[in-house]
């Protein structure tokens, strides 16, 4: 929680131009309107621009165009929000320095381990668990048999991972997940239902990131599929064998329904869904609430869900939502009438 | 993962019709159109009729008027989609044939374990706990005083159990699922939550499935109940003094409010929910995201929310909607003066 | 589960004036329709008046005006629904009396634990986490570096609490629920997700109560905030820098986006919602399925969404919605051609 780092470090480990002061000490991030001296901000909106004549800070990530406004030290990008997240890796103090496999942690003899791995408190690890290098596995965790763990992923506590699931490299798992439980998948049999056991598997790509919280089911037959880079909010629930493309984002409560096909760098929104069995072409966005019920292949941003009143106007609104057809039949009428 | 059966053996066992080589070994399950030479599948739906003349699969489960056009083996059945949810579970590897108390779980000198049950590593059982036979509990589970598990039973790992649950045979569990936790009851004394202590428990019956980060909350007074063959998904919510009738489905985020009845043979799809205090009967279909605003007696479809549709396209039919008791009463208004 | 107490203390723990036996024994609390005898009940709806006549109850709280309707000994107070809620507590039997730091739980040699703490199995508290007296925390909680736990805080089975959060005085916590997972923050670069770190912390204030399956994230920089009295059901999330004021509600899947205030004594119902970057003063009420989608000053009731109807006159509705817009200058026509 102390350390520090010179401007000329940052500038360098972010490409940035630096202007001012090549060996002033950063001991912190902060935002443009709270930071303090010995801090360091960036400016990715145009609200917050009267702040740089103002800020604290000793130091701001700017855009070229808005570097003179500035009194202080400045490190000038093209995306200075990135830059300002690419350098929060440096201040994150979240990691235990801790190696090793704690004494409580129970590991079968046919499980994998490379050197430099982390296993924390009452873990278990299962028969044939193969974990890669710089891996860091949070208390309570437990991982199925026959499941790999890419090298530098990071799960934390109380995640449980079924057997049979894949995760690549660079994943981050947060608490109370779930990945590759049983897919909702029962057959009706004169209206008691029939579990299908679900044989298939689940696989993660590289640099993914996954919420607390969130459900990622296991394949009935052949596997449920998350793609490289996905990054996945709190609560979302993903079906079994749906697919999700590369650089895809969804939010809180996004849930995709069973053997749904998700392109790349979609966006859905919180409590935005899709139905089972479509297909949804790259670059799509739901928007909040959003339930895509529909295969889609142009890109763009769809919606459903009503905007927000207060609840007497509503009411009125919503009763007549429900004679909405009957309107249009009489408004036809009535065109029709003043036709003649 | 070896396991293999024979195509007569399979045929007893689902009491189908087989025509073909009854020795023929099946190693494994697959869809019609990614089988492979010793692998079984099935036909369910006329979307994939055409892959009957191609699939590689060494056997087929079809209805009797498909029959003829297979050139593998054949397993006629009335209903070949209940077939396969059967035959799924004899491919099932998912179950560590482990058995006994792990020695690094708690287990309460008073709890009574039948034998034959398998109990994972850093599980927590209370006192006077009662676990029949067969019951599987996975590692960090947590299991309250007084509760009880019916024989055969499964819960996957860090599933927490509160006092006073009881839970029947046949049960399925899913990582992260909380049953009994404290219904969400609160006396509001002039601006300041007093809360109501959750004084009651929980009964789950027989063959119940629950998902993973369900949560099923005690009863403030008297039990919460889920009757025999509910099926549950993920991030499923049922509040206190719920009672959901028998076989009745949920799927992902579907929530029930308190005090609530849902007969039986009812299916919730996702993201649909009813309000407390309602009775619900038999055979209700709630669509997606469809609020259950009041009782109904009659079986059949409900639904509320929208279509989806360009968000340009949305936005003005959604600030429509804010006019739409104007327009109701502007168009009564043209109708009465064209009457004149 | 054999405790009993007389109506005469009691009476005075409420403060209600008494009328009747004072040695009457009350070993349990039920509802006025269910209760037998040597049990207490309560009115509070008008609904369940016709009870006051028949009920088995060895008392019942009520209100001034009804208590002559009562055969049995009755308890006097102006809020009945408040008394009940406050004499649940000496009925609850949830809590295990044992006491100290169970022999399987890690703690870290810099974390300060005081006296009359009770640390279940299984445990994981990280270095330097404070403890306070009479905290209660379940088999499998994990606490991260740094963090603290007010006196007399409960957190049951499996809650994970990331580094550096604070947790106030008599909190309770409910299992699988994480505080202080990071917040869903990304910088889009070039197709890819840059990952900010999460450097904040999460506060949480005095008698708060937090459902099963519920996620607070951690700041980005600065705080997440959940002020005193607030109490939040199962699956709600809320997301990094929010503030959430005193005494505000929350029902299930409740939604809150990054940076949005919520104000005091507001009442989210079930899946309501904010987006980011808003204000909403105090008293707001969002109902059931509501998005906040602006910031709000005026107290009040808020809705979106629609009635339910049956799914074959809605689907007809529904297609109309999305000719909302065109009707609207249909209408607008036939009115200008009306008036020439």
């Amino acid at each position: 929680m102390t350390q520090s780092h010179s401007l000329q470090e940052i500038a360098d480990f972010l490409g940035a131009e630096l202007r001012g002061d090549p060996a002033c000490r950063i001991k912190g991030l902060n935002t443009i309107e709270h930071a303090a001296t010995s801090e360091l901000t960036f400016l990715a909106s145009k609200a917050y621009e009267h702040f740089l004549s103002t800020t604290q800070a000793s130091a701001v990530i700017v855009e070229e165009r808005l570097a003179d406004k500035l009194t202080c030290n400045a490190l000038v990008m093209a995306n200075p929000y990135v830059g300002y997240a690419r350098i929060t890796a440096w201040f994150d103090n979240s990691l235990d320095t801790v190696n090793g496999v704690h004494p409580t942690a129970v590991v079968a003899d046919s499980a994998v381990l490379a050197k430099g791995v982390a296993i924390g408190p009452h873990v278990t690890i299962g028969e044939r668990v193969r974990i890669e290098a710089g891996v860091n596995i949070g208390p309570g965790v437990s991982i199925g048999n026959d499941s790999t763990i890419g090298s530098g992923s990071r799960l934390f506590s109380n995640v449980s991972v079924y057997h049979g699931v894949s995760i690549g490299r660079n994943v981050v798992i947060h608490s109370s997940t779930v990945i590759g439980a049983d897919g909702f998948g029962f057959a009706n049999d004169g209206g008691k239902w029939v579990k299908i056991h679900q044989l298939g598997g689940v696989e993660i790509g590289d640099n993914v990131e996954i919420g607390a919280c969130t459900t990622i089911d296991r394949g009935a037959l052949g596997n449920t599929v998350i793609e490289d880079g996905v990054i996945l909010d709190n609560h979302v629930q993903i079906a079994h064998n749906v697919r999700i493309g590369e650089n895809t984002a969804m939010a809180a409560y996004a849930g995709i329904s069973g053997s749904t096909t998700i392109g790349k760098n979609c966006v859905f929104a919180g409590q935005a869904g899709a139905v089972g069995h479509i297909t949804v072409g790259d670059g799509v966005v739901a928007m909040a609430r959003c339930t895509i019920s529909k295969s889609i292949s142009k890109a763009g941003s769809y919606s459903s869900g009503l905007l927000m009143s207060e609840t007497t106007a509503w009411r009125k609104n919503a009763v007549r939502f429900g004679q909405l057809d009957d309107m249009a039949r009489r408004l036809r009428k009535l065109e029709k009438a003043s036709q003649t």
